[in-house]
């Protein structure tokens, strides 16, 4: 599996996915603000992966103070998470990483700013280490809910292109595979972003998985044609009652797969876990600009001056969802994850 | 409303619906070659128009003759019509309308030659008038179901650009708006070929009615939102059991009507049933080209060597649908269509 996220000690080197699947470029993020812009726009996208991604980027403003006093690097910890936290409301990965910096800070605060910078840059490596840990336990766990012969339909891209390992959702399917189940995926292209179309189908092929690529319009038809085994998915965030927030047309797979009588399972590092939340209803929906709909494709595909919505994600209620498969077990309904959580998973 | 079809009693020149919504071309078409290229390629599409447009088509043989023998006319009627049959294989209008065309040569096939042209070309006629007439009662009877505030939901196009009048969906919709009712439209933009993007938008736009774009993977939420009072959507084909065949994804769109309690309604002339079908099984569903997915956009979305499926068409099970909109009046469940019809619908 190729890494997609590499911390070279002096700057963030990622993959550009704003470029595939034509263009494989890596670019170099040496501040905060080129972290963010990375985010905002999509050029590393994942709520595990902008987790990643924020930890080191809080770390870059910090790295690049010449000879700070703690409450300048205090400063800039604040500044850039702010700045980071802004990019992108919904993924819970984002604050829970920036939390973690900021809490790390504070468990050093006053020890020598030396060492300070140095527990920070451990701290974002550990982060992403530990997401790669996660999507191989979630990879074992999820295993077990495939079998040979399965087909499985997944939406959008919860692969190792979205997190610090080798996914979530694919994680498993990957995890199935070397296994040596034999398996197949449909992938929905995910509109309007594509990330169906130019992430997964790319990783999965990369990867020598079988994989079928349809439209967001299809996903009826294949159910219908009883081609689909099971649905795996990741998140963005998810509630303690197991209400899960995760790309746009997520719901829609959820409800036509429980009425076409086909599993639905959630894959999803703890960390996307949000308990402060006793459900989905508050969890912030992001909205992005009308282009990424009417001209995100090349040539504009609608009339000026119409209106255009475009909700980035959207909430599947917990009773849609088969089970929810963490690194630490696979959870079942009738969900209820703080005290889950507390057991270690059932 | 503009003609978007126009018989010059030379050539039929159509709005080439390639082009929009960003170029308004109107091109000619000369002979049945001409004709079964445009219909292929989508330049013109929609049941009623393909119906229409492969009348003239066939016209377009028999004018281009000489001085031919009755047998040879017969011969090119044929021949224009294996041509233009062999285009799209879902649409009932268009075996529908080229069986008039044969039974009208047939009822005429011991008149003179120059006779037979004339009645052909008046048969070619009459089919067009004939559907721009079905639209305005299509359009009268179905703007009963329509209040005062509505928001409606609609799926492709099948509008003023779908046939030879005011639409079947929209013209539904047009009716209930020129009645004085305040009407929203949310537009779905119907991948893969955006014929809800490029074309539904574009003819509300110009008739003064608010529209809201969203993509296809957007459907769930905006009905979980509760911002959509109905469904509208046209049809391709329907069996005597109701079973509607229509632009893939409208099969979901009905099923998340249905969990969200929300009327689905199909707005049709009697020229798309097929009641030699007992139900919807055995309606060709068309498959296209691969491109029409990957790269009908401006650039390739999607790796090289994976597999795409790309269905033109699903079918929506009858029990999905709330009424069937006919010229004839609303048909209502439980379906039975050939009795219904001997009736004049109820």
């Amino acid at each position: 599996m190729k890494e997609h996220i590499r911390w070279t000690g002096e700057c963030l080197e990622i993959l550009d996915q704003t470029q595939l699947p034509t263009e494989t470029i890596y670019m170099k993020l040496s501040t905060p603000e080129e972290t963010a812009e990375a985010i905002y726009n999509l050029r590393i996208r994942g709520a595990p992966a902008i987790g990643i991604a924020a930890a080191y980027g809080v770390f870059l403003g910090i790295k690049n103070l010449a000879s700070p006093t703690a409450s300048e690097l205090e400063l800039e910890l604040n500044r850039a998470s702010e700045l980071l936290l802004r990019t992108r409301p919904t993924a819970r990965n984002l604050s829970w990483a920036l939390e973690r910096m900021k809490m790390c800070f504070r468990n050093h605060a006053e020890e020598d700013v030396l060492i300070i910078k140095n527990v920070l840059e451990n701290e974002a490596i550990r982060i992403h280490e530990e997401d790669r840990d996660c999507c191989q336990r979630i990879g074992e766990f999820g295993a077990h809910l495939i079998k040979d012969g399965d087909t499985i339909l997944t939406h959008c891209n919860a692969g190792s292109l979205a997190t610090g390992g080798i996914g979530t959702a694919l994680g498993v399917i990957y995890t199935a595979h070397d296994q040596g189940k034999r398996v197949r995926v449909i992938v929905t292209e995910t509109r309007p972003l594509l990330q169906g179309a130019r992430l997964t189908t790319y990783e999965l092929k990369e990867a020598g998985i079988e994989v079928t690529l349809i439209c967001d319009t299809m996903v009826g038809r294949v159910m219908r044609k009883g081609w689909v085994d099971l649905c795996l998915v990741g998140a963005d965030r998810i509630a303690a009652n197991g209400d899960t927030v995760n790309k746009i047309g997520t719901y829609q797979v959820a409800l036509l797969a429980q009425y076409h009588h086909i599993p639905f399972y959630v894959a999803a590092p703890l960390s996307s876990l949000d308990l402060s939340l006793e459900d989905g209803s508050s969890i912030p929906i992001e909205e992005r600009p009308e282009e990424e709909i009417v001209s995100g494709l090349g040539r504009r595909i609608a009339p000026q001056d119409i209106k255009i919505y475009n909700p980035s994600f959207d909430i599947t209620p917990a009773e849609l969802i088969s089970a929810i498969i963490t690194e630490k077990g696979i959870i079942v309904p009738p969900y209820s994850l703080r005290s889950s959580l507390t057991s270690g998973g059932n």
